[in-house]
C-alpha cells in the first residue's frame, strides 16, 4: 500500500484525493491546505485523513510515501525539490514548473534519488489520445503530416499564467505523447484585452525537425466551449472532439496522392483519395484512475513515466519559447 | 441595360453569366475563353451572345460597356487594365491582382476615368455578412474583441497561389468591410506538404492599430469541411458557421466585465455574463445577385462600391505582408 | 429540521440521500435496503447515519418525519401505504404506483393525514422544463399545437415495466405539467423483440380536448441516445434537446397563419412566417435540489406540489391506457 | 434514342426534363402544361422542345416514346392510362395513384402491353438509400428488428392529400425496397390543425409477418427539417440522417444479445454489445439520373423495374389502410 500526501485542496485536489483513496494500492494518509474550510470537507468526506496547514509537517511525515502537489505553479517547484529531498516520490500538477531550469533540477533530483517524478497531464491517459496515438502509429495512416487545434471557451482569466500555459499546455502533452517529433521552432502571437494581464488568446505555431506542422489556437474569451484537433497523415486523417459524447475520434479515409508524371518530372499529379469514415469504440475509463494505476506501476519499477519530468520539461520549453516569440508578435524562436 | 463581356468561363463564369443574365438592368452580350468546348456550352444556352478566344475582341467590342474578368489571377492586371484604357467599367475576380503595386496601377487608371473597379470579394454580398456588420455596429455589441476564423476543407491544390491567397481571403474581405479597424502588423505561419507546391496551410494572425487581435487558420488538406468564424466584442460574441443550414449567425449575449476595485487599483474583478442566445434570420438572397445590383448601382453613381479597388488593394497588401511573414516562419512584418 | 428516512440505495438512490443531506432544512437519519453492500457505503460515506434491512422499522422509526421510497415500482404502494399510516410525508419516485387504484389510495390516505405525497417527476424541476412552461404560457407563443417527442437509447431492458412507465413517464410528467390539457383519448402501438419480455420500443398518440396532439416515441434499443421535443404552437415553435450542452431550449419565430379570404369563405390562405431563433439562458441549478426545496415548502405549507399524488394519478391513467391500446394494435381508449 | 414527352412543368417537372436532357439513351421532345408562362421558360432554356397546353397531342404525338407524368396525384391515373393506352412507356411521380384499385388497372394496362411503367419513388435511388440495403442483407447486420423515421419540416400544407401521402410515402419506398418484409396490419394518428384541411402530422406504425416493427413520423408544421431513420438489426444499427453532408449513413456496431440460461429456462440473460462506428463512403450521383438509367434499362428490357407499378400499388395499399385507421383514432387495420 501506497501511502500519500496531497498538498493543495481547491479545484483538482478532490478528483486527486478520490482516485488515490479509491485505487486498491494507493491510500491517501495526509491533505493539506491553506484553507480551513477545505480541511473541513476533507475531514468530512474521509474522517481517517490528516489535515494540516503545513506542507512542511506533510512533507515530513515519515508515514507518507508519496507527495501529491496540486497547488497553484509558481510554488511547484519548492514543493516539489522539498518533497524529493525528503525521499518521496512526487505526482505533480501540470505544467511541471515555470522554467525549463527548475524542471531540469527536478529530473536531477529525482533522478539520483531513484524517485518517481509524474506530471499530471491527465490528456495523456484519456482512451481518445491514446486510441489516436495507436492509430497514428499505425502504417495504414501512412505519414503524419500536421497537429491542428482548437481548445477556446469562456474560461477563467488567470492572473499568474497566459492563456498558453493554462490551455495550450494540453495540447502540447498530446503532441509530445503521440507525435514523436522533435520541435526546432516556435511562433506565437496573443493578446491581452485586459491592460495588466496575461494573454487570454494566443496562438502557436510548431515547427518540427520533420515534414511536420502544428498550430494550437487557445482562447479564454469565446462565446462557446470548443475543442477540436485535426490530426492529417498522409493516407489518413482524425478529427478528435472532446465534447463528443459517443463519437471523440473519427478517422477519415482520405487524402492525397502525389505522384511525378514520368515524362516531366516538374509536373505533379495531385489525386484525392475520399472513402469511409470509421468512429473506434473509445475506452472510457476515468483518465485520472489510469493514471494513478501507471503511477503505482511507476513505483514498482514495472513501467517508465509516460508524462515524467522529461516530457514535462520538453513542454515548459516549447511554451517558453512561445512566450518569448509572444512578446515579439511572432518573431521565430529556435529550439 | 448595362452590356456585359464576360471573360473566362471556367468554375465561377457560369454563375456571373447567370446573374448578369437575369439582372434586369443588365445583359451578358460576348463571353471569351481559350476552351472552345464552353463556349459551345455558353452558344447552347444563351444562343444571341457572341462568344470568343480573343480577349482583345472582346475589350475592344463597342457594345460592350462592362468587362467581368474571371481568369486566372495572374493575368488579372492586364485584362483590367486594358479593359479600363478601353474605357469600360469593371468587375473582377478576387484577389484584384497578385501585386499592390499592380493594384493601386488599376485604382488610379479607373479614378482618372470615373470608370467603376469592383472586385468580387462575394462574402461581402452575403446576408449572413451584412447581418454581421449590422450587429457589431450597435452600441450593444460593444467594443470589438477579436476576429478568429478557420476555414479548412479537402481542397483543390493550386498551383499559382498558396492558401491565404485562395481562401483567407474571404475572411480578409469580411474584415475589411465589418471591422472598421487598421491593420498595422501581421505575423503568419505556414506549410507545403508537397515539394514545390505553394503552401497548402497556413495561419495568418493580423494586429490592428486599435484593441483588436485577428486570426484566420486555412488549410486545403482537412478531412472535413470547416467554416466557423468567433467575433468577440466586449458585451456580445458572434459565431458564424456558413455551413449551418439555418442559423448561420448566432448571438451571444455573453462577455467579461473588468472592474478595478476602488481600494486596490491594482486588484482586478473580472466578471462573467452568461445570457441568452440569438440567431437572426438571415436574408438569403444570392450573393452574387446582390452584388450584381450594386454594381448597376455603382455604374449610375447611385452608390460607391462596397468592394472597391481600394478595399481590393488593402487585402492584397494583407497578402503580400503575410507571404513575406510566413518565408520567415512568422516573423512579424509591419504595414 | 426534516428527518428523513430512504428506502432503496440502489441507481437514484445516492442521489436522492446527497440532496436530502445537503439542503439545510433536512437531514438523512436512516437509509434502508436490502443489500448490506449498499449499507456499507452508505455508512462509510455518512457514519452518523442508522442502516438497515427491514424497512418496517425505518417507517416506524419515531425520528423519521419523511419516508424517501426509490425501490422497484412494484413495491411503492405498500411502503407508501405504510409509511403514510405511520404519519410520514412521502417522496416517491416514478411513477407512483402500477395502477391508478392504487394511487387513488395514496391520495385519500395522504388527503385525510394532511400528509405531503410528492411524486419524484425529477424533469419539470429542471431548467429547461420550467422555462418552457414559462415561453408557452405567454401570449407570444400563440396557441399550443403539439408536443412531439423522440426519446430513445440503447437502455437497460426491465423486466418488470415495458418502455412506456421507464421512459414515456417523463414526457408525460412534462406534458402534465406544462401543457394544462385534458387528455381525452390514446393510442399506442408497440413491440417486444426479446420473447417474454416487455415492449421495448413504444409509440403514443395522446388526443387532448382542445385542438392539440401529442406523440411519444420510446426506445431501448436505439443505437444513440436522442431526447429531442417539438412543441408546436401557432405563433411560435420550440425545440428542447436535453442532450445540447449550452442550448436546450430553442424558440423558432415561425408559424402559419390561416385566413379566410373573404370574397370565398371556402378559400383558405395559408402563409409562413419565418423570423429570428431565440435561446433562452437555462437555470442549471440540480433539478433535484429544487425538488428536495419544493417538498420542504410543501411540508411548511408554503407550497402545493407540483407533482403530487394527483398529478401522479394522471399520468399512471395515461399509461394504462396506452398498455391496454397497445395490447390491441393501436386500437384507441378513451379516457 | 427514347423520345420523351412531359406533361406538368411545375415544381418538379424541370429537374425531370433536365435529366431526361442530359442522359444519352434519351431525349425530351415535348412539354405540356396548363401554366403558358412555364412553356415559355421551357421554349427559352430548350428551344428545340415541342410545348402544348394539350396533354392529348403530346400523348398522341406519334415521335413519343415514354410519357412522364408529373401532375398533381388526382390526375395521374387519367393521364398513365391514356398514355399506355396510346402504347407509351410511363414515368410517374409518386404516389402512383390515388387509389389501389387505379394503381392495380395501371399495372393491368401495361402488363398487357408489354410497357414499362415506373413509379418515380426517388429516394431508393440515392446513394444512402442504395447502400443500406446493402448493409442490411449482409449477415453481419443480423436480424433486422425495426425501421423509425421521423421526416418533418415547416413544409407547404397541401390541400389534396395529406401528409402521410406527401411524406412518408418516401419512406414507405425505402422500407418497401430494404426490407423485404410483408406488412400484415398498420395504425395511424394524426391532426389537422387547419380546420377543413387534410392533416398536417402523422405517426403511422406498420406491423409485418415477421418480428419487424416500423413507425413514421411526418409533420409539415416543425420549426426545423428533420430527417433522421433509425434502422435496427440484431447485430447493427443504422442512423440515416439525410441532412448529413458527408456521414449520411453511420453503421452502429451495437446490439443485445439475449441467451436463456440452461439452469432456469425462464431467466433470460441480456448482454449488450457496443463497438465501433462506421460511416460508408455514399455514391453522390444524383438520384434522378440513376433513375433515369434504370429506367433505360427496363425499357431496353435489360432491367426490371425496382419501383415499377407493383411497389407502387403495395405504397398506395398502405396509404389506404392508414387513412383509414387515422379516421378511427389509431384502429388497426389489417392489410
Amino acid at each position: 500500500m501506497i501511502k500519500v500526501g496531497v498538498i493543495g485542496y481547491g479545484y483538482w485536489g478532490p478528483n486527486l484525493v478520490r482516485n488515490f483513496m479509491t485505487n486498491q494500492d494507493t491510500r491517501v494518509v495526509a491533505v493539506c491546505d491553506q484553507d480551513e474550510g477545505r480541511l473541513k470537507k476533507v475531514q468530512a468526506l474521509y474522517p481517517g485523513v490528516t489535515v494540516t496547514t503545513l506542507s512542511e509537517d506533510l512533507i515530513a511525515d515519515s508515514e507518507v510515501d508519496a507527495v501529491v502537489i496540486a497547488t497553484p505553479v509558481a510554488s511547484h517547484y519548492d514543493f516539489a525539490l522539498e518533497a524529493l529531498k525528503a525521499g518521496k516520490h512526487v505526482f505533480i500538477e501540470k505544467p511541471i514548473t515555470t522554467t525549463s531550469e527548475q524542471a531540469s533540477r527536478l529530473i536531477d533530483e529525482a533522478g539520483s534519488r531513484g524517485l518517481t517524478l509524474l506530471v499530471d497531464h491527465t490528456f495523456v491517459y484519456t482512451g481518445a489520445v491514446r486510441k489516436m496515438r495507436e492509430i497514428i502509429q499505425q502504417p495504414s495512416f501512412g505519414k503524419l503530416r500536421y497537429y491542428d487545434s482548437v481548445r477556446v471557451n469562456l474560461g477563467l482569466f488567470q492572473h499568474d499564467v497566459n492563456v498558453l500555459w493554462d490551455l495550450a499546455v494540453h495540447d502540447l502533452s498530446v503532441m509530445v505523447y503521440a507525435l514523436d517529433a522533435e520541435p526546432v521552432a516556435v511562433s506565437a502571437t496573443g493578446f491581452s484585452h485586459v491592460r495588466g494581464e496575461p494573454e487570454n488568446m494566443a496562438f502557436l505555431t510548431v515547427f518540427f525537425a520533420s515534414d511536420i506542422i502544428a498550430h494550437i489556437n487557445v482562447n479564454w474569451l469565446s462565446p462557446a466551449k470548443i475543442r477540436r484537433t485535426l490530426i492529417g497523415g498522409s493516407k489518413q486523417m482524425i478529427i478528435y472532439d472532446d465534447l463528443e459524447a459517443s463519437e471523440k475520434v473519427k478517422v477519415y479515409d482520405k487524402g492525397i496522392s502525389v505522384t511525378e508524371t514520368p515524362d516531366d518530372i516538374h509536373k505533379l499529379l495531385i489525386s484525392y483519395r475520399t472513402g469511409d469514415l470509421w468512429s473506434p469504440k473509445i475506452n472510457d475509463t476515468e483518465a485520472l484512475q489510469v493514471e494513478v494505476d501507471h503511477f503505482v506501476a511507476c513505483l514498482k519499477g514495472e513501467q517508465k513515466p509516460l508524462t515524467g519530468g522529461e516530457q514535462g520539461l520538453k513542454i515548459v520549453r516549447i511554451l517558453e519559447a512561445a512566450d518569448m516569440s509572444m512578446r515579439n508578435r511572432g518573431a521565430p524562436v529556435d529550439m
